[in-house]
């Protein structure tokens, strides 16, 4: 068996509970605040978005959480998601390090985003509520959530960042497909999206403004948010407690943890079942969240209170932000331009347990490139910024001689970001760094709020 | 375990063996002729385009061929690929049929091709072969043989059929992603694409004319092709051994499978390991070859000798035949429109073993749509033919009172096929009927070759 490549578990691997990890965080945590008063927000505040369940499984202190039947019975649909181990790749690199993929783009919508979208497609239908509205921006959340809605028959509303809407059409005929529709944002349809008309481009604050404006004034309608939330990274970590199981399967166990970032719900998902064995076991694997350079959040952010949208609709969350009204360049990589951070995933890196690695759009390309020709995968543009952190650990080994376990949450494929690669092929993909000064203006309109502890 | 979805096999089960369905032919076999001679060809007149190793399979009257361990290395990057029991679209369909589907659609190309252009890769390189030229109608052999090219580091040519090309852009993006190079048929790179500059849509067999030209003139490449021959069929039955055991984990047998067939070889490759253990078992499966009724060669073409490809370069084979110079109309299930058929399955079909259906395309995206909002998977168009058929099958069992076993085989995914999604919401989907004298022209144009016996 030592040239094993899969490591698939049978349906009855299928995690019965999500794997909370509130409850074992450390360091101090920060309550979400009221837009308005300042004031920690307490569940009705968040009852004209979200379904209280949701809601209760967002401040929940349980440390683990029962997954409904009828979720795993969607879950079966393409979970337990592979494990690889990514031997050709390792020719390809000549290193003597072992490295792992767990592959989420075996879901219909091609990436994580199911997991959670599932999820609350039906809590939401157990609340009684029959529309939901959201933002997209590659548009990999946006079709998980119109499958999700369309498979516990509930109506799905998508506002797309509108770069991405022009340079993925075949997302949003994904999304029709399943029922959902589209609108390019923003929008003339709300407020928000009129006072952003001339951010033609949009972004993903613009998105979620407009989305949120729409879920609280009407009363059959839901918010859905495909990051970000204690309540969409709980529901992830069915991946990380497969890939345990799965690197058991093949006798090892990961150093080194690599994901990319945009709103940190797939690092999250991977990550946190094996943060939370560390801190059970006193193991010390290292964690790297790998993020753009042009929307470099926990590397070049600010740690401190911040809204979780453009129009300062949403509370307060304590994060890592490059402003709330900042808007990233019109990076391919589409699902990584988010301002700020899941607030969990900020508390990691804030308290030292996971690193930050800003990547180069280019270097992530090439990576993904030399990724696809060695194991045939063709990756998302997201999963790349993980692969080309990955590479560079691979390297390292070489140099040092040493052979560590390197593991990789490969989000997606890349099937509907064909035009990035037709771009980096044709040369014609810049790579964008935020100047010293740009990032100091994009700083300068956080909101007052308490600071955070150092 | 009732509401099992998945069968998947360890790696340890994927087939060792290729099944060779020749010899146990029924009926009266009749040997490719020479375009010049008439005469029967010998492995010496194929030996210009394949290395001798693909020859020798091409007519091998072994019952089974093993597969090289190189190449069953790289289909476990994806095989054994699942068997889904259909349980939603049961519901969704409200049939007492078990629905059941075998997916190819995991493969790193999205469907059964890489099965073959891994194998012929393989074999070619062991020949010292070092470029592949190839056609491709859809996209998907062309991708499968890039990526195959690419493993077994061989250069790879692609001629793709100009109104694919024109409605496919991110299939060549793939293939290119993988390092092969494309090339919209016609061109005026070859004589057979000069010749035909005219019909700028281009067909599948004016594209193998031109791959073929650039073959049989260089001295270190070779054709390769992606259906029809019985040596691509072969490669393919890894997928129908593969369900028969998945089958028996379920505890069921089918008693109708359906394929689409364009050239025949994913039917083939699900179909044939079924019917060798039909004839020796005696027992009486239903198979059912789902092909578009804008190019309907098993239904309406005409059982005898003629080319394959447009120019008349290819040996005459026995097979239905709407005529070489054929050229379908620009269906959107790209991978259906050639103008013949695999001798085998012609064969199989004119024997009485395999019956034919002709499916409108309209009809096969509304069984699409259906599919993608009960099971999950965007289906690729040529997929959504033998769905369609399954669908009626379905139908009539609830109105019989009847609980078959169908086995669907859903040969790839639609990725990139989702402008003709967008095409067929928007109502801009026609359905491409070949009138009766559309086809006596294009019968009219049959080469004269000895006539196959009725």
């Amino acid at each position: 068996m030592s040239d094993q490549v899969k490591y698939v578990l049978p349906e009855s691997e299928l995690p019965t509970h999500w794997v909370n990890l509130l409850p074992e965080l450390p360091g101090d945590s920060h309550p979400p605040l009221h837009p308005a008063t300042g004031q920690p927000i307490g569940p009705e505040d968040l009852s004209a978005l979200f379904p209280m369940e949701l809601i209760m499984q967002e401040v929940s202190g349980e440390p683990e959480i029962e997954i409904p039947e009828q979720v795993r019975e969607v879950y079966r649909l393409w979970r337990p998601s592979p494990l690889y181990r990514a031997r050709r790749l390792e020719r390809a690199l000549d290193t003597p390090a072992h490295i792992y993929y767990k592959y989420e783009g075996v879901s219909p919508a091609g990436s994580h985003k199911p997991n959670s979208a599932v999820a609350q497609a039906y809590y939401n239908r157990r609340a009684g509520v029959r529309r939901l509205v959201t933002e997209t921006g590659a548009g990999q959340w946006g079709s998980a959530l119109s499958l999700a809605c369309q498979l516990f028959g509930l109506q799905c509303e998508v506002f797309m960042v509108g770069v991405s809407f022009d340079q993925k059409p075949y997302r949003r005929a994904m999304i029709e497909a399943w029922g959902g529709s589209v609108h390019r944002s923003p929008t003339g349809l709300t407020a928000a999206g009129r006072a952003h008309a001339a951010h033609a481009d949009g972004s993903l604050g613009i998105a979620i403004s407009e989305a949120v404006e729409i879920a609280a004034g009407a009363e059959d309608t839901n918010y859905a948010l495909g990051s970000v939330l204690n309540h969409v990274c709980l529901h992830q970590t069915v991946i990380g407690q497969e890939a345990i199981k799965q690197l058991e399967m093949a006798g090892e166990m990961p150093d080194v943890v690599v994901g990319c970032v945009g709103g940190g719900s797939n690092f999250a998902g991977l990550a946190y079942p094996f943060i939370r064995r560390d801190m059970r076991a006193g193991s010390s694997t290292r964690y790297i969240a790998a993020e753009p350079s042009a929307c470099p959040t926990l590397t070049r952010g600010e740690y401190r209170y911040d809204f979780g949208d453009s129009a300062g609709m949403t509370p307060l969350m304590p994060m890592y932000t490059l402003g709330h009204d900042f808007i990233p360049p019109p990076l391919h990589a589409g699902g990584l331009r988010y301002h700020g951070d899941a607030p969990s995933l900020c508390q990691l890196v804030h308290e030292g347990i996971v690193e930050a690695s800003a990547i180069r759009q280019s270097d992530a390309f090439a990576a993904a490139i030399a990724f696809a020709r060695a194991e045939g995968i063709i990756p998302a543009p997201e999963a790349a910024h993980a692969l080309r952190a990955a590479f560079d650990l691979a390297e390292a080994a070489k140099e040092a001689g040493e052979a560590p376990v390197i593991l990789i949450g490969l989000s997606g494929h890349g099937h509907f970001d064909m035009s990035a690669y037709q771009a980096y092929r044709a040369g014609e993909l810049a790579d964008l760094e935020l100047s010293e000064s740009q990032l100091r203006e994009a700083l300068s309109h956080l909101p007052e709020a308490p600071a955070i502890a150092g």
